[in-house]
């Protein structure tokens, strides 16, 4: 696969991150416009909804852009996700349909400026599942908590596993993060105490984004399972290690995570990404015939960690890693959610588990990459960390390499805030 | 607190669950309509939809009942929720408003017997979280699990333990619920197999539905918590417990639960029950002061769990027990769920976690009634069980009992069809 041509210039770049070959799509809003539906070409957004409403491009018989999500787009399926994206490459391609690029005043309507757009929440999370999917995150969490013999629980090279987690308070890239209170409970008191995380974390993932719903009651198969990814996009599943230490057995995770998670504003197709596919690795155990994969269905994706204290001058990049370490690909994950009959809808989010490479720089968490605290990480700028302080921006970024184009994301972003005080409680009146 | 007298003369009877007191939100479906939002009232059902389009009743500015849910009229906040009640009892008091007892014609349209309608879910579920939170049911696991020495984790007189459940499969009682696939390993296996639940149970809970949202980033108090909640459902928690089993390490149960969960088609707001608010038990560790609640917010609610295989002329009671025994409040429970900063919706649904009572009778699941299948139960036809079977309707039911009233919910009925066979995975094209 090479580049393909845009008449818009920026997208012929080959660092750009959207080029003709991405289209992947977000809501925007200017100084001038309320949150609508666009995709990414260069430098630029074009402007969907408007589009729409100028009768330039239609997909089915009713509006879908009239609304500041892409749910109602997910909705019509395969075939529509197909054609929006052939039009919009006639649209945009060198020498394609001059409905736009032959007309200024359409042009200068559509067109947008990244630079001039804030981004929204690309579409409305219906639930939020996390997986745990990557090995060597596993395998370093398990040795620090368990010892190196017991690093893998039993279950972990058989069953992809995962926790729903909370969608309430799935967030776009630019929201900053409030550092969440919760019981704490040192391992030397005796008893717990209410206050401020003291370890916070991000944890480098990917998602997944259910377009294509399944019937309760009925499992799915792992190719139907990937028909069903409308795409991808960068996920950071903020956690708070001391909460999630105290409150986790038996029942998992769940203040620990349930204040933020992340996302990268723009959608990434799966059409986007096909040129990238690659395989999960070899296997000690066989997986269960349910589980297995028809095809390649993990992506190559180059991934990137960087932290910014506050004040800093630039950041400082922690861990470079890539998706194709995950022992699990997202069609696997959603495979198995459906397994027990679990019904799954669309604008279901699938995050794929910290993902983790073999070595030290690789390591998806502050929490892998300072050893639990007893390695702090030293900073570009002198500073050290082992979790994050207050101000720190945490920046996520990733791409696929093709041919001479990369195929990118946009930055998943957060900034810590200081904690808030614990309400009091009123005497009942 | 007495009887309120109704002019519909079945809600005056002292062991109708729909008197005056009570008026519980649904949502049904005749012959003849759509489903549409109603209130139970002795046998019979009001049609709010209707007597909103005559201009009857009217709730806020714009019509709230045009839709078969509640989450619209939840969202008007607590003032709204107090007019309609005040309004309602108005309209259906002996001597109150005539405005339908005085319109033979309009009676007949409004009114519909419960016999000829059909229930649906009274209101969309934005997230659903399930708590742990009854001491008995959890000694009682723990005991099976990790001897009696070790059987409550050391947060669990600290925290309401819970997790983060599945929303797409919350279902309306009447619903039947397909016996999940899953991975399993029994323990004399060396490797799991994927195949059909063999150990399926109830969970006999409490649900309590969040009427108001909180803010991302902000904890709530329990008393905020509490006015935070529109009202309650008997809710059973369907378990595969060897799927369970299985999976539940690290990060708590996730299959075993997400293929259904059932609640009685009643919503009983938190204004009917306040006659019947009692404390939670004495604690032998004071509770963190963010999670004190300054008044009783349990409930005396007496609830039931009945067996009825395929063709038993009839079923047999299992369980009797309390809400009153659980150790943690739903307002606690909610409170903890907001205290990281996690933001809590309207149409979150609160589950209380299995209520067990002190004795075998007690138990509020298979699990704990034949010990973990070691000591199976007999039922009224002689057939024994241990978890369920194909076929099997499990029937929960309870009510607060007043002053020569009952306050109830609707029974939460579920029967088990059988497993689907897994679908096979095709060659990718």
């Amino acid at each position: 696969m090479q580049l393909k041509k845009s008449w818009v210039t920026s997208a012929n770049s080959p660092e750009t991150h959207f080029p003709l070959n991405n289209l992947p799509y977000g809501v925007f809003s200017t100084d001038e416009n309320e949150p609508r539906c666009g995709v990414a070409i260069g430098d630029m957004i074009l402007d969907l909804t408007l589009l729409e409403e100028e009768g330039v491009l239609s997909v089915g018989d009713e509006p879908v852009f009239d609304l500041p999500f892409w749910n109602e787009f997910m909705e019509l399926g395969a075939e529509a996700w197909l054609d929006l994206r052939t039009r919009l490459v006639d649209l945009l391609a060198e020498g394609g349909d001059s409905a736009i690029s032959g007309n200024e005043a359409l042009k200068s309507r559509v067109l947008v400026a990244q630079s001039d757009a804030q981004m929204h929440m690309p579409f409305v999370v219906t639930e939020f599942t996390d997986f745990y999917a990557g090995r060597h995150h596993a395998t370093n969490i398990g040795t620090m908590f368990r010892g190196a013999e017991n690093a893998l629980p039993p279950n972990w090279l058989h069953i992809p596993i995962g926790y729903n987690g909370r969608a309430s308070t799935v967030v776009v890239s630019g929201t900053d993060i409030r550092r969440p209170l919760g019981q704490l409970k040192p391992p030397n008191a005796d008893l717990p105490h209410f206050g401020a995380c003291k370890r916070l974390d991000v944890e480098l993932e990917m998602g997944a984004i259910v377009g294509t719903g399944s019937t309760m009651g009925q499992p799915i198969t792992v190719a139907q399972a990937d028909e069903m990814i409308f795409g991808y996009v960068i996920l950071n599943d903020w956690s708070a290690r001391d909460i999630q230490a105290w409150e986790y057995q038996p029942l998992g995770p769940f203040q620990a995570k349930a204040f933020g998670t992340s996302i990268s504003p723009w959608i990434v197709t799966r059409a986007a990404l096909e040129p990238f596919r690659t395989s999960t690795p070899p296997r000690e155990f066989d997986l269960l015939p349910y589980l297995r994969e028809p095809g390649p269905m993990l992506y190559d994706i180059a991934l990137e960690f960087a932290l910014q204290p506050d004040g800093a001058d630039k950041a400082t990049v922690l861990t470079r890693t890539n998706y194709r370490e995950m022992y699990y690909s997202a069609a696997q994950q959603l495979c198995h959610h459906a397994s027990s009959g679990c019904e799954m809808n669309v604008g279901d989010l699938i995050g794929s588990g910290t993902i983790s490479g073999p070595e030290k720089h690789e390591r998806g968490s502050l929490l892998e990459l300072s050893w639990g605290g007893k390695e702090p990480i030293v900073l570009d700028t002198g500073e050290t960390r082992s979790f994050l302080e207050d101000g720190d921006t945490a920046t996520l970024s990733g791409f696929a390499q093709g041919n001479g184009y990369r195929i990118g994301f946009g930055d998943c972003v957060g900034t810590i805030l200081p904690a808030v005080e614990a309400p009091r409680d009123l005497p009942r009146t």
